[in-house]
């Protein structure tokens, strides 16, 4: 019997080989897709069935990619010829809400938003907040150990998940990490799966470390400055002023060229870049003139309010940019991110790219954290080879700076040709040699993240 | 020629086989020994002399024990025949302080107290404050995944690594992670190699998170209660309602009476136990107001104080822990952890566990995050076989309370024995093959962490 055989007669009407299934599951919203169409969706519904999909795919050798609700940007969840999907979005059970313990226990197909809409009910939120959190799941968002716009004050995926069920190529379910805030038994697998890209395993659930919703003000600011290195610069003297805005938001020329397009506002000065920052918690409202402060200082053009809607008003501009770049054309969304103190230095690289491959980079940037996404606008679907070159160098660029080439997206495929730059060819061979403990056939995602590279 | 000899020869002085120093490096602070004498200690000063011994056990198929000060309570750090001890802890310098990043670059060996002084000329700290810091080496609390007191609001040594410079055994020398705050490129080695306990390499370089200092008013409370239970569960009601104070200490009846006794002062009305508190950050005496409240209705008799010596003396008490268990004999300090909400339930295993066994467990806790310390009193060096039952017991009754054997202590020599009970078998096998991909030959730390089992 082969693969599909076998799944049909165990899955029965799980395995789904509609052809439009098929060709969803073969790309991801980086634009990337995979060759060739993937030989079925298996829809697991429990953990039992995750198992069942892994069983058969080791005895036949057949390879795997787990998607959750496919948003991912450096296609590390698109399947093609050949390949089982093993689709986790219908696993969406919160199996257990313990406010007393600050977790929660969760189905790895929940969106992150519907989550915190129940989480929201005790008063507890999951602080992980990437841009796609309406649209993406709590397993994909570990992931690919995503981050977002909170991040630099409420941390990332690695700092929210106490306990992850990982099931393994062969069926096997491991229960890794502990319900309790501390521990320190045996080697620390569920860090080790935290973005891990579906090489490891497949999340079949996780304990997650909860938050309590942050009470009192909010303020948000939005600050002007003649260019995108004064505005990084500002963002930098915040930093280090010991200000912890929840949320730093850097957008530079182009980005808001963009956007005030997009918008039907009128445009902004030429060159000019934005700052957008929010303060919360206890000390929101010392901590905003505190801000505004240095702002003003390092000639910045402040407006700032503790009023609720005029604060959405100020962070809208920096909330349309992903549908501005869209308007452009097709986007490839790169992702490096350096130390806080190099992002004028970075701007700088980007700049002299922009310059040197005749094309505009624009670029936004979570500044509290160093998070830096420059967006290459193409046409078409394929990146074509100057911008992958362009791309190339803005890698090594922030790898100089102290930086890595993925903050929060992954390296899926997209990147997979810049990693041993990276880990170096001795790091690059151990961590593929530790995937071959878990994987030992590599049926889970091969060519993603450790392909072969030159 | 024998490993010793090639030591000699590359390393000259820096090779030690004084007696003194051979039997100091057989023990840490668990009162455990190694059987034997190791064959040297190796006191390196560079990180090419940590590759040089390497390269010469690999060689030579020696034993490696890498060594920082010795602090270690769970015996990973005790070396015995044959082995080789590799002290890091001359490697003490600060090669960076970034205070616009909020990191710092240092060699192992450096003591956290020290790292500490040294950062506070920037009005910045690490967070990791084991009660060992004015004794014990930034390597090593990164080594056993090292907690504190102030882990519940600051974190574990696990939020406060961004790096790490890994020898392998072979002599290799890999730099794993970044600079930045956020990344997510690869297997995240980093976040593997703390709490490794000197089994995947030796740490020769960190790259440290910082904090910024706490500015404001600290409040420090400390509520007696007329039994542990009621003080447990005091402070579950203080985690529940949302505060999150610095630090939450328990201190049991017969740890209180200790230290009563060690102190002399009039000893507690029999069977009280004490919670201590502090709280810091702009809200330090809002939330102080709040929790004494709590306290106050969970019926604890309360005093605080927002004043700095009046706090150090509330304080004292659960200070003179230590020291109050050594008078009574040799104690070896146990470490569980359990969600928050389950310690009540611990203290009733503990209760039963000192019934079944006729014996006292004066116990503290890190109420805070769920860490609890029970210590037995035992005479002379070794540890009997009745204690070693009770101590089994307690394990597994923070297993059955979703909680792990070592919140923050580690596995060593101690309690290697029942590490298979708590991942698995299958995860035992995996995190052993893992480190086998590290350490092919297994000279590092052998017998240790992965130790056979029944």
């Amino acid at each position: 019997m082969t693969a599909l055989e076998r799944l049909r007669e165990v899955l029965g009407g799980l395995v789904d080989t509609e052809p439009a299934a098929l060709e969803a599951a073969r790309s991801d919203r980086s634009g990337h897709a995979a060759q060739g169409r993937p030989l079925a969706v298996v829809h697991a519904e429990t953990v039992e069935h995750v198992q069942q999909t892994l069983r058969i795919a080791t005895a036949t050798g057949t390879p795997v990619v787990v998607r959750g609700a496919g948003t991912g940007l450096a296609g590390a969840a698109n399947a093609g010829s050949g390949e089982i999907v093993l689709s986790t979005a219908r696993m969406t059970r919160v199996l257990e809400v313990r406010p007393e313990d600050l977790l929660a226990v969760v189905e790895p197909g929940i969106l992150n938003a519907d989550l915190n809409t129940e989480l929201d009910r005790y008063g507890l939120w999951w602080a992980p907040d990437p841009a796609s959190r309406e649209i993406s799941t709590v397993g994909g968002n570990i992931a690919t150990g995503a981050g977002g716009l909170l991040c630099a004050k409420y941390g990332v995926v690695r700092d929210a998940v106490l306990a992850v069920d990982l099931v393994l190529a062969d069926g096997r379910l491991l229960h890794l990490g502990h319900r309790s805030v501390k521990g320190v038994t045996g080697l620390d697998l569920t860090s080790l799966v935290i973005g891990s890209e579906g090489t490891l395993g497949v999340i079949v659930g996780a304990t997650l470390r909860l938050r309590r919703r942050v009470e009192g003000e909010v303020c948000t600011l939005a600050a002007l400055f003649p260019g995108v290195r004064d505005a990084a610069a500002a963002s930098a003297a915040v930093t280090a002023a010991g200000a912890q805005p929840a949320i730093m938001e850097l957008m530079d020329a182009a980005s808001l060229e963009a956007v005030h397009a997009l918008l039907g506002i009128p445009a902004p000065v030429p060159g000019a870049a934005q700052l957008t920052i929010r303060t919360d918690g206890p000390a929101a409202r010392a901590e905003a003139e505190r801000i505004v402060g240095v702002l003003r200082a390092a000639g910045g053009d402040v407006a700032w309010s503790a009023d609720a809607e005029e604060g959405e008003r100020l962070l809208a501009i920096r909330r349309s940019m992903h549908a501005a770049m869209a308007s452009l054309g097709t986007t490839l969304i790169e992702d490096v991110s350096v130390p806080r103190s190099a992002m004028p230095a970075m701007f700088d690289e980007i700049a002299r790219i922009e310059q040197a491959y005749g094309i505009r980079i624009p670029t936004v940037a979570h500044a509290g954290d160093g998070n830096l996404h420059p967006n290459f606008i193409i046409d078409g679907d394929e990146v074509p080879p100057h911008i992958w070159e362009a791309a190339g160098e803005l890698f090594r660029a922030a790898l100089r700076l102290g930086g890595t080439l993925t903050g929060e997206h992954g390296i899926g495929t997209l990147k997979s040709r810049w990693l041993a730059e990276e880990l170096g060819d001795d790091q690059w061979e151990l961590q593929r040699q530790i995937v071959r403990v878990f994987d030992p056939q590599g049926i889970l995602n091969p060519g993603k993240v450790f392909a072969p590279h030159d």
